[in-house]
């Protein structure tokens, strides 16, 4: 069985700051002819978990246009022009700007958040050791965030209100609960 | 502090089978000025963590045009018109295509997939006692799949091997490792 789509022809839809669109016309394998794909580019993403030393993680709460709601998360953000391959930079640079700490940070997942339609990679780090950096890079003009200190439970607490619904947010608080809960 | 952005003009630049796209022009709170937000509005999709009575796990073997890569994952599927609102229905329906299994279904998490500009919100569900269908609904059309029963560990490995990379899948894997394996 053979499962690569080749390429026939691709139609550029809109280049944009974020991410770019195109739609793929594909030879299907095994001859089942041909199929459209709608397809998102984007240069990808870091996200931080990062946990104090008192246990508690660092969360951040802000506006979400897509969603038009507020919306609780880890530190996160796009990677910038020229910053592919240097994702540990940009983790060190988000945590910064986002809650004006710095840390040791660890790499512990890495995933594509919208397989079927968006290359989107976002790699996770753990951020441990937390320091107050005494001038931190100023956050995005265009963003407006609360940063939050709490424990685990409280996180759960903002999940079953529907405060937090965010898939990398998820993934971290499973990973905190694996690795620093024993499981609970 | 201010958080929500007020939209003052959309522009529509794609409307596709999937997604659709569109720019924004908001107004920022706290009088921060204007901003523009790139958007994708999509339909949202399930997923299944679907368990056999021996503890494996059914993982899908597919290609992905996105990131031009074969991927393992859960079963999963986009809603279809009219299903909104019925994804317990799409996830029974997406288990029979994909898997020729039905099942109990319980919801165990709902999350956006990209929040920073998708609107895609995956429910996921656990899917127990499975049975096979007789004459089970067809696949889609435009989708070859391979299906695996795999150990726990199995799925550890091909996350190791940089097989699994998909978000939807990882926060099923350590739900199940969380709920199944005593957080092992």
């Amino acid at each position: 069985m053979e499962f690569e789509e080749k390429t026939l022809k691709r139609r550029k839809i809109f280049k944009g700051h974020i991410f770019e669109v195109a739609v793929d016309e594909v030879e299907l394998p095994n001859h089942l002819g041909r199929a459209e794909r709608e397809l998102i580019f984007h240069r990808g993403a870091v996200a931080i978990l990062a946990v104090t030393p008192d246990d508690k993680l660092i969360i951040v709460k802000q506006y979400r246009k897509a969603i038009e709601k507020i919306s609780y998360e880890i530190p996160a953000g796009k990677l910038e022009i020229g910053e592919n391959g240097s994702e540990y930079d940009a983790a060190l640079r988000e945590l910064e700007e986002e809650t004006g700490y710095s840390g040791d940070l660890e790499q512990i997942h890495e995933f594509y958040t919208a397989i079927g339609f968006c290359n989107e990679k976002i790699k996770l780090y753990l951020a441990t050791n937390l320091k107050k950096v005494p001038q931190p890079r100023p956050q995005d003009e265009d963003e407006v965030l609360e940063l939050f200190e709490l424990t685990y439970e409280e996180c759960l607490d903002l999940i079953q209100s529907g405060k937090i619904e965010d898939a990398k947010t998820i993934i971290a608080l499973q990973y905190f609960a694996l690795h620093f809960k024993g499981g609970k």
